[in-house]
């Protein structure tokens, strides 16, 4: 049994690692070697925790088990720990032990960094130029800082509701010698590649605020009732995702589904571009949308990384359990 | 963090500390004070293995968390190691931080055994002095030794469909000084307590099986399509359960509730006879019959008795995690 303790993972855990485990379960889970299982999410009643577990199975990676943990709302304040708690366990498929148990927090801030720079690797266009960010949280700069890798960017543009927030994503982009300009939503058609990362439960980024050739990848929305776009921007873009099951039913697409102007044949996994089934960007002048809603699959293929690399450098946790 | 390895299991918990855990998490169910989440059980489509997760929340005894892990059918055969095979996970409903992890394997056969015994001592007749075993498996031994504690029995009668595993609970009946005799299933017309405990398709105890003022424990089913009983002695009987919505699902009662001969309202809870909410037996002509189907709030109680065991005792492996 391997044990990788939370503090230990950001000097473990890679960017490029984390881009290559989530890129290899996406291409699993579309060739259907990999499946998530229902997703449990609870309101416990004690302390407005919201717990639950995300598994899965993928029979390429033999990537076995599940991530548990939640929202607390309360930590940072009752007791100075982040809000988010979640734990990965990884079992051995082959016999059902329990094989690793590893810190999950940053691990989930990485794989959801990666999943959207997966998506600007397989959709944006070669020649990308401009980045802007919807949405300058904690969680937008592990967006921006992952997506500065997957092209030549020469600039950040940024909006949040909160403009005094912006200082978050301005910082990423001087860490990589870019400049930052704030911007209206409507000085966002300058992008070339848009990462929305917000908690919203109304769309800010309206279909004219997005310029033809666009990538736009949709991180934010993994609930019901939850929106950052207009549903019409749904219907003018190429739509891809992780897994269309949540897509559809928790994911940026749901608004569109409900009203009926988008069916879940037209969503594309983008996996299916992955593995070269799918072939993705049709030209110049194509929107295309990942709505990244988050699985499972996504924290076991980290978490398995994270524990072979761990195991490599001689400081996993080993218990005899 | 705190872990209990699976070796550790046998010297620190007892019969007692298992049967006082069930008895509380039962109670704290009928009180709403404690639930159970969705179960997630998945043939993930390798090495034939059906893998899982029980998760809930106990808010009277504070213990959050799941019980993760299944049934690897070839796991003797090819690793030499049981078939069945968890893990409990527990977290501290304060934060969602990972709290312990628990061997799960023995605790499950533990908490089963409990569950039959808090049944038969809130339902069975104080008289009682023949017990009757349906099922002669590994399984039937915990039942039985548990059982033995809760009547002042006399006698242990024994069917399964193969006669030769009966040495099984002959051995568990010589252990406690009791005689043991092997009967027809008409022959189980003689006990007062009747536990049945296989993994039956179709039902072996008929109506007329079991004589008025039986107390009848069905344990075996947990499955959609299994059944030990006749549904009529559903009808027949006052049918008591752990917990209502896997009884009529996957329990002893789906067959009743499918015919409809039985109704959900028509099932109680047993922690509502614990709690005093409901009388429990109201004769000595009354059959009674326990479908302990098997939650995963039971797992987390037996789990959290052993970690403040193994606290106590020193023995608890301690992690920085």
């Amino acid at each position: 049994m391997i044990i990788v303790p939370e503090r230990e993972i950001a000097d473990l855990m890679t960017r490029e690692a984390a881009f290559d485990a989530v890129e290899q379960v996406f291409a699993a889970m579309a060739s259907r070697d990999a499946y998530n299982f229902p997703v449990v999410r609870e309101a416990i009643g004690h302390t407005d925790a919201l717990y639950g577990f995300k598994g899965g199975f993928d029979r390429a990676g033999m990537t076995l088990g599940l991530k548990a943990g939640g929202y607390w709302p309360n930590n940072l304040d009752r007791h100075g720990i982040i809000n988010h708690q979640s734990t990965v366990f990884l079992f051995d498929p082959d016999t059902g032990k329990a094989s690793a148990m590893v810190g999950g927090n940053l691990l989930t801030a990485l794989r959801t960094a990666a999943a959207s720079s997966v998506s600007i690797k397989h959709l944006a266009r070669p020649d990308a130029k401009v980045i802007g960010m919807i949405g300058a949280g904690h969680q937008a700069t592990f967006q921006l800082r992952a997506a500065l890798e997957q092209r030549a960017f020469e600039k950040v543009i940024g909006w949040n509701y909160h403009p005094e927030m912006l200082p978050n994503i301005e910082k990423v982009a001087a860490e990589a010698g870019l400049p930052f300009e704030a911007v209206s939503l409507e000085g966002m058609r300058a992008a070339d590649v848009i990462i929305s990362i917000t908690s919203a439960f109304a769309p800010s980024l309206m279909a004219d605020h997005v310029a033809p050739g666009t990538h736009l990848a949709c991180m934010g929305t993994d609930t019901k009732g939850k929106q950052e776009t207009e549903a019409a921007l749904l219907t003018r873009a190429t739509v891809f995702t992780d897994e269309i099951a949540q897509s559809i039913s928790i994911g940026e697409a749901q608004h569109a589904i409900a009203d009926g102007t988008l069916t879940a044949e037209q969503i594309t996994e983008i996996g299916a571009v992955i593995n070269g089934t799918h072939p993705g960007r049709a030209s110049d002048q194509e929107i295309t949308l990942f709505d990244g809603t988050g699985v499972g699959l996504q924290d076991l293929a980290v978490a398995s990384a994270v524990v072979k690399l761990a195991v490599d450098k001689g400081i996993a946790i080993e218990v005899d359990f």
